[in-house]
């Protein structure tokens, strides 16, 4: 690993972000065709917290924040910043000083493969971050990293600018050149999933709706009438 | 492991049903004999959901939720979904298409050894699920399971038809033939608590009221009044 | 171990305590020198609870919840208790009956290395608590512990009248004879935050403002301007 | 629970068993359709060991091993001893004297969902044992379970004198209604298995051998040259 | 914590130490009362290894063997150095080159709240070691902490000078006052179990040799011939 | 992801990839700056086993091991097997029918971030392997993924060609391109500990080699010669 920080980066399309972030993560991911979830340890550190945007990088050593106060000047409006480690740790490695920080730049959220502190206030300031752990443990500024490289983060290689959407069910990274793609099918599905929905409500099983009977007999399952004793 | 389903099932008297969930998975736990607790990673997708139902149980493959389309039709007002996984698995084979149509049937709640998604929908829909993760991660519907045979689900073999209460404190399971009286015993626990409740507020001490003072000096228990240097 | 209780135990000043309180989790434990914090596994068990006191320590068994109840006649206003168990234990060793009694006491919060039941009641009756896990999980009263001897709870060892302070970050611990010294230090602290918190709003970098360019050159950080093909 | 003994259970029978010992666990477990393996985390507390025999069933409180010494005059030659808890647990609930009683009695080997100690000694004894945890950490008497009931131990259920198969892969059951048929169907794997191997080790290929070539093709499989640039 | 070197130090007696490091951690933690035991995560990096000492003790940053360093110089023949860390790290803060030094000072062993490397040299040079993880992640040397302070490893509190014993079992620290009283206890219970492990291999049931029926009965335990259908 | 198999991939210098695997695997991860270690719960499914080769890459769905399968023709002599997973999972995907086919082709070893099985068998083979659990868990030919790609492997983004060194301490993974420059750095730095072995040996400290002393006093490290009473 080179200590560099890279400063032109090429963004996805801003307008293609928004409407990945109005569709959500777990129709984003299926539209992705299943792919490009982070590990389910990744939580909000606040209920309801929603974000989408395109990811600023951050490699940082474990229990040190010194890069992300680097990243931070490359960061601009609608950005989010996405920290991976060199080795699992849950620090508190992101506060709500930083966080000030990173509005006032236009981020729009967090995403880091370890720990986040100053809840409350990030709370009330109504900065949504995803993270591995919650913890006040304090962090140093010792070893260089990098910013603006690809970076694995809780289990998914992202590249700068990548559109990251993150809400209550994770965090998903859709590769830059996917976006569009991945947006215009995830809109299908969720058209797709309204009249499913209506049908379902009304009481139609999802048995007859989505055709699995044939399926079903044809691989074996056999419906019997009750259980005989063990 | 046949690949069966099992229409037809005995299930626990829906009143003492009741009953049992009023009394909530702690009390219902210790009236049980301490017993039918699955394990604590088991939690509320969201806090403050309560359901008590009937057991209709699903046999699922790691990351296949076929079999829960299955065992929506076998489901009927008063029960609740229990699914167990053949392997340990995060992934989110439960969203809201699902609960739609759960809730179609009157289906109190779900409670899966595996992940679930759509989790701010579930509870604007107001549908209380227990689940070991949540998570985004979409599934596939190939390889058969079973519906209404006995299954494992967080360290608790549960069989068809038995009471399942769910609340914030965990989840727990009363045989089909032992409801009635768990739930006798935890009404007469739960009116003994509201007495110690009121001498406890006004300052008796446990000690006393549960006259523990003489078992533990004669465990061997010793009052000092200052701990000697070390 | 002994099986003893110590009945008098020198605490932390309360004023020093509170003000402690004031400051939070992650401000007290920088001011500490970042010492003294629980490990991150330990968890409100409702979002929101803030709690500082002086601890009376308890060495229970894992599952066995006989010496909280020694314990609690040896609290006093402003207390907190501070549970470590002698084997890792989820068990919920600890319910709303024994939060009767110790609010009855003027204890201001529990700190438990294992489980804590009856979450919604605890919530309702505005009592907080830290614990590695919700369980209702009973517990049996068989063996002894120690009352007011140093425990080790979730990494920290907690001697008996040490300032215990514990929000949404965690919980931190200072040692009875650091707690004003720490005060002092964490107020200075939070007074200079402001003014950071203010210039950073207003777009100030970090970088300027802690003057950290000059010493990341010096450590070999180099900036490029586009990252080469791979 | 009922804090019972049950003295008579029928067992599997004891050449079906050793059939199935000699299968190993791999095998066994495909030929009773990917069913009744325990999860990974129970493994031999030394490398190399192996166990067939019919289960007799602990269901024992965490950190109590009261029924084991219960459980061990209900054992004879061939049986292996399964201990299931009523809590997760790690501590070690069985040892060099509880082994060397179980040597005496015949019995094959000890599964437990728990931790086991004396480690050197058992594999000096050639005593083998599948546990969750090695853990010195002893023991109490003091709370009943039960001995040969249906217990849940690691995922599985296990019913007395079920058929269990243990080696350094993890540990296997069979139902003792279902031994004779996994047994005939595991030996008919194992000989179409060799002729397999014979052909792999001569170049071969598993896509060739199984005919997969055309339905990954059917299921969309694409053969480029070289992955574009990023 | 103040960064401190302690240079003098009391040790618990050198022939006190090598009889505890004959009984073997599980009887030492049975006679020390069932106290002092170390968390099961910490394993030996290769099996078989033992050894006994009196503490030197490190308090270090995670990923920085710094301290390690610092402490060698204050090791002499006949001690072990206990590794204790500020926050979870799995990092692999020692290695052959630190082994060689402490054998080389006649120190017997290491005990490690985090990684260690080189393992296959550690078991050729025949130092043995436990720690909580196997990792080749290198450290800095960056942040101080100290050497021969109390410091939590693995759950117990151990004071520079308390004597150390570890097998394939775990690790128990005895305080140093207590050392003499637990290896007679120790010794004792030695010889009482020779006679015990002889008559268990006769056949005597341990419900007889503990006398454990009447307690049993008394409990309520009730032996049935049959478990009734479900 | 797109469902490919690219047939064509450059690979990293053999004779490169035999003298990075004669360093092992702490020494070139410190050689490549720390960096390039996959996470430590890789572990060697026998103790001893030690690998080298060039990476042929899968990913696999988790529970469905078809793509191992493919990516087995696409192996040449040197290579190494590295399977990567789109979701969390321990299922047995790997065994010795699979490990005699890559012999055959003269692979290496294998890297899997999920379960491996056969154990014995793979160890009586001489196939190494490092996985994250060992698991009998049978897996299905369902699902595409993809073959030579990059995949994540436990937090390392591995692209085909990269050289994998794997022994006792865990798994590296070095660029394609920066093998050479590794290979250099490591033998270098293996020379200069032969010389720090010798004087370590020999009782030489190292806070005199490393001239450590005078960093340590800056820093602020102070010895004192007895600890004050708490």
């Amino acid at each position: 690993m080179r200590s560099v920080v890279v400063r032109n980066i090429s963004r996805a399309d801003p307008d293609v972000v928004k409407r990945l972030g109005a569709l959500g993560v777990a129709t984003v991911h299926e539209a992705y065709g299943r792919f490009g979830l982070m590990k389910p340890y990744m939580r909000p550190i606040w209920a309801g917290g929603e974000a989408a945007g395109t990811a600023v990088t951050v490699l940082a050593q474990p229990g040190d924040n010194w890069m992300i106060h680097v990243a931070v000047e490359q960061c601009r409006p609608g950005d989010m910043l996405v920290v991976g480690c060199t080795a699992d740790n849950t620090d508190g490695m992101f506060g709500d000083l930083l966080a000030t920080s990173l509005m006032a730049r236009g981020v729009t959220g967090l995403i880091i493969d370890a720990g986040c502190r100053d809840v409350k206030s990030l709370k009330e300031m109504g900065f949504p971050a995803w993270s591995k752990a919650i913890s006040a443990k304090g962090t140093v500024k010792a070893t260089l990293g990098a910013v603006n490289v690809p970076v694995v983060c809780a289990g998914i290689n992202v590249h700068p600018g990548d559109a990251v959407i993150a809400d209550d069910d994770g965090v998903v990274v859709v590769g830059r050149g996917d976006a569009a793609e991945v947006a215009a099918k995830g809109e299908k599905r969720q058209a797709d999933e309204q009249e499913k929905r209506r049908q379902l409500a009304a009481g139609v099983l999802g048995l007859d709706m989505y055709k699995m009977r044939e399926a079903l007999a044809k691989a074996g399952l056999v419906y019997i009438d009750e259980l005989e004793a063990d």
